[in-house]
């Protein structure tokens, strides 16, 4: 039977006890509103580690002023239903004065790979994913944290983060889950009109055309971008705000992809920012 | 037996077998050279946990341009041996490769409480020591970390950050250890001449002015400090640097003192920079 835990305090209770049974602890660390996408990394934790913990935490902290905190959808009842069907056994779901005391003053700061992509347009956004991901590695203490490839530079700046704090956390990326027309699960997919819900598969048709190009040998990622840009071009809904070729090591463009590579893309349909990747490794 | 451990690899290892074996860790992070202060500390560890890791570590990352990293005193074999007497289990003892990576990214930075005593005077230390103790607290995970009281500021600045980024470990704050004559062991007293360390005790003669000031129920702060400036102008030698009275909370300055103060000097003696302080709650 699923809990709801709301304290520090009694979320280091749980995880004490778990650790004198020798269980391992798996965390997927969300901001709620959960689909299939979550429910998927959830999925993957039960089946990896004996006890899962699900946060549900819409952090201010990595909302930059003008973005969409005070909309960010929330429906704690059904995350509560999707994390039971998940197999998931704690929803950690603290208040904002539980996680940032009034006089909170220390932060992560990450250089370099959170400076381009979702960085660019959204400064500090890293910063507070780290300092909350910080935050929840060492309330929850878990084994393992799963995150969704869907948020490809997250997942390269969390990895970057557990191995210059040394986090003794093993981070699990997992596949990203799409709608049957291809538009990646999203709790922001929840702001679409009809026209723009029909739109928005553009998205991965556009990244389709580029991973293409690099299975049939293409390694010119400007080539890359170029198809992408172009295919994305035909959706009049479609703004785009990047197409980038980025080393997964560095997070810097690249013009030739001879190692593996992330190519990452933002758009927005109507007022709605969505993301979406493929990464490709020549080598593989 | 005490052992010297070399790698994050080999010291996660050591810590999950006594983890298995349920025993209890303490941490004393030090950057070597260790005196009777250490030797205090490691011995209330050994005396509070089943197992004690001593890590000896001159971090880069805390020396502003300028200082003294490079001439900063190191004998690893005498650390070893005040070690082994105190009761220590391991010393861990990194190379720099294996603490930062050639692409290091990832900072810690605290505000407000890091701007003023030491801080102002070294920008970036405290960052420097955040980072580096975040990383020791997530290589050795122990139950309790020793720190002395010598270093007030670093104790303030730690204990918040334990709160802000919820580490899981119970902080002890170890009382100074000091020569017949006064004055706090530190590994910089090294750099001392005869006369300057005979120069030297006038940090705590000057800080037991201020002290009794308090005891005799002055609350006036400037009155404290102007005590212990104008016993510190007594001894031709010392070049103040500051001489503060704070809030051990907000480690602000304060005008009354009516909750916990640190009353916290520095000083240069010759070319050496020597520290100290007295805590004052005048509700004890």
């Amino acid at each position: 039977m699923i809990e709801i835990v709301r304290t520090v305090a009694e979320m280091r209770a749980r995880r004490a006890a778990w650790r004198r049974q020798g269980l391992s602890v798996g965390l997927v660390p969300t901001m709620g509103y959960l689909h299939e996408g979550h429910a998927s990394l959830i999925e993957t934790a039960a089946a990896t580690d004996d006890r899962v913990i699900v946060s549900v935490y819409v952090n201010e902290r990595q909302f930059g002023p003008g973005e969409d905190l005070e909309r960010y959808p929330r429906d704690i009842e059904r995350d509560l239903a999707v994390c039971e069907r998940a197999g998931a056994d704690i929803l950690f779901n603290p208040e904002s004065a539980e996680m940032y005391a009034a006089d909170h003053s220390t932060t992560v700061h990450m250089a370099g790979i959170t400076d381009e992509l979702c960085g660019r347009s959204r400064p500090g956004h890293f910063d507070g994913v780290c300092l909350v991901v910080s935050k929840l590695f060492n309330i929850a203490e878990p084994d393992r944290a799963y995150f969704g490839q869907k948020d490809a530079q997250q997942l390269l700046v969390i990895r970057r983060m557990v191995r210059d704090l040394n986090f003794n956390i093993e981070l699990i990326g997992c596949p990203t889950v799409r709608e049957p027309d291809g538009l990646a699960k999203s709790s922001r997919n929840a702001y679409l009109s009809d026209d723009e819900r029909s739109a928005a598969p553009i998205l991965h048709r556009a990244l389709a055309c580029g991973l293409t190009l690099c299975e049939q040998g293409c390694r010119d990622a400007s080539r890359v971008r170029r198809a992408v840009s172009d295919a994305l071009a035909e959706e009049p809904l479609a703004q785009v705000e990047y197409v980038e070729v980025v080393s997964t090591d560095s997070v810097q463009p690249v013009e030739r992809i001879d190692a593996e590579v992330l190519c990452a893309i933002a758009v927005r349909i109507g007022g709605t920012r969505l993301i979406d990747n493929f990464m490709f490794d020549p080598e593989r």
